[in-house]
């Protein structure tokens, strides 16, 4: 069956800012979508400002993997929003958080961590080296994903340490950063992905995409066992 | 430089049911800091019903590694205060969470999840297995802890995975669980420890004193560099 | 792409103790490859007697993923063999160690740990819990699997932490283990599964073939980079 | 009780290389010893060319950690020798891997892969960045430690994940690596520490110096546990 995507785009920078504008007209989401749709996902599109910021219970219901970019307005988005993401994160769906999401509300939420790093926006190489292979976000990728433009974030970040590290970066300026990084948290998977700052044309980068497209793969959900978490059980019959 | 430990307890079930002061007659803090002395640690104890639940500021600076139990009334304790602790644990103090504790406001807030589990309070023998000998937790531990009555927890328990799994408890009805679970957390250390129910002498047991005095140890704050968190950086200076 | 199993069976005891032979008249290594032929699979056999144990270049080369079986004889397989096996694992065949074969060559190799246990052979419940409900080997289970009759295995397990534990067995006699225990060496995967021994009808319970056919499609090569292992490289160009 | 550290060179560069003599002239292995004397810990050391390697039974009885650098003559160290670290390590000594220990037999045996990385030799900067700033390795540590000259060595680095990642180094040249990674392997730990190449003074940096003394220190044995591997044993007693 097909793996739903819904990306979700702040949508605020490309309106305010010309040179945003220039690289993504139609929003970061827009491209995003269009990297997932040529990978084969059936995909929809929700931004901070449409009601509920797009994410009606019926969305999320219908979602398989979220994903999620956000920078300048984390704090806009309504706390019961950020509550039926979680809670569908711990069911199970798949969440996909890029770049400047490292400060979101769900990420920081599903961390408990600041998520805290350090930055400079000037125009720098990044290296991305995939440090794990054989991991299924690897698949069809370069030994490294080289970005001649992007912003610059560096270690430490204040993360739990990822349950794989799947890729770290390099930059010329002089700093390192864990740059794919896989969580479980409840019966979800969560995937952080480093690059994509939004003055910059990532999200068109056939190895970006490619990432992203496996990773919405890998976070999909399992039809596992679903506990009855807080339950007052019985013991056992007798078992033999 | 001595280890300074804050024992933390909700305090409520010790006054309102007589069954629990029978067992814990000046509190579930009391016989637990009793302990924590015996192994030479300074201790001071802090519960609910005290002014800012005995947490001030100054306490809490004075905190090495800070123990939790609670039960009957998460929902009591201040957001303002579970801000507090939260950012302490992510600059480095450690913290013990006892039993019950799993749905402390502090617990779930660090951990992103649930944290619920399934349980039965029915007078049963656990077995607490030790997993990993070479631990610093499991010094001085025989190869199980055994308690003749406690209460069932079983999983699934709805963690993150632990990033060193302890101990696992074997339940006479027929369940197993995750009982020695340590987290890092920023800068800090996070122990859950599973047995403890308020109706059981447990925190009298030997083997479940040394495991609380080794958690305090492992838990103990690391003077390591304190990384400039959210900073805008300069790109290092030409290095060669 | 059809993901290519080949089942390994040691293949003595069924061959010298008419117990064993009853439960499994055509081997182990039939009713394994049984399971994951219904699983869709296309599945080939191949026994220690067997020259080069079945295992030759072709057929190592044809093999997506290996499940392995053995007990009894560890030491009669060759050295030649097990280098040639380990080699394929890193880089990318899946392996399936099963139950004593925790103890064969190419497991203890990979793990280079002793991955000694202790156990008791007393036809005894086991319960075996899943603890990552959201993990692909656990799709389509219930929250445990019942095993009525089987030997017991208990921790201490000389293993490393496993890079997930997916799944905690309890027995009646009072033990716990680590029986579902998934890691990634090289650019492979390896997947330990607890139970199987050879005088109970394990291997045609439906959820314990389950397992193996999800495990075996968690194991699967990923066409990730081929890293230049060894190599002595220049500096990158100037990359900006 | 003190720590008692053996710190094991395999001592041929310096016999035979001008260029290496004239930074190590009494061998790397004192400059090693001398800073983990300095560091208050009692220090012996031992070499490849002495009888049994200067690691006889004797002496590894009375070792609590072994640090290892070798590079030219992995293959000249007996097996019977790495049988018996092998061993000590399983049974709780610590080992401290130091650079291009990352291919002897020892470690690569404990890790169960190839450990094989990329490297260039061309006095390059390597800068060490701390990830886990509250782990016991980092203390007393800057954010990142500055070697103006070293070797490269860059990913992929053919290891199991480490059970914890505590720093990542960042090369001039374009390159990352995982530089200090934590293992438990059975009751024992092991660090793998990157820098030190032979024809650079690094072993007389204060930081460098610094993090060996800290590795020593978490280590050490524990004296957890011995549990009874491989045991055949009774169910326990009736428990309740």
């Amino acid at each position: 069956m097909a793996i739903r995507v819904t990306v979700w785009n702040e949508g605020r920078h490309e309106k305010m800012d010309a040179a945003v504008a220039a690289v993504y007209p139609h929003g970061i989401h827009a491209v995003i979508a269009e990297g997932l749709k040529e990978a084969g996902y059936p995909v929809r599109t929700a931004t901070l400002d449409e009601p509920e910021h797009g994410l009606t219970d019926k969305v999320l219901a219908e979602t398989d993997v979220l994903t999620w970019w956000g920078h300048m307005a984390h704090g806009d988005v309504s706390d019961a929003v950020v509550d039926k993401v979680q809670k569908r994160v711990l069911n199970g769906m798949g969440l996909i958080v890029l770049h400047s999401g490292h400060l979101s509300k769900i990420f920081t939420r599903l961390m408990g961590t600041t998520c805290l790093l350090k930055w400079r926006d000037a125009n720098e190489n990044e290296r991305i080296w995939i440090v794990e292979p054989g991991h299924p976000i690897a698949e069809g990728l370069p030994e490294a994903i080289n970005l001649p433009k992007e912003e610059m974030y560096g270690e430490r970040f204040d993360i739990p340490a990822p349950d794989e590290l799947v890729m770290v970066s390099w930059f010329k300026g002089g700093e390192v950063f864990r740059s794919g990084c896989c969580y479980k948290r409840g019966s979800g998977k969560v995937f952080y992905f480093r690059p994509g700052h939004e003055t910059y044309p990532t999200y068109y980068d056939a190895n970006v995409r490619r990432v992203i497209a496996n990773a919405v793969r890998w976070a999909a959900p399992v039809a596992g066992p679903v506990p009855p978490l807080g339950a007052n059980v019985q013991p056992l019959e007798k078992l033999d």
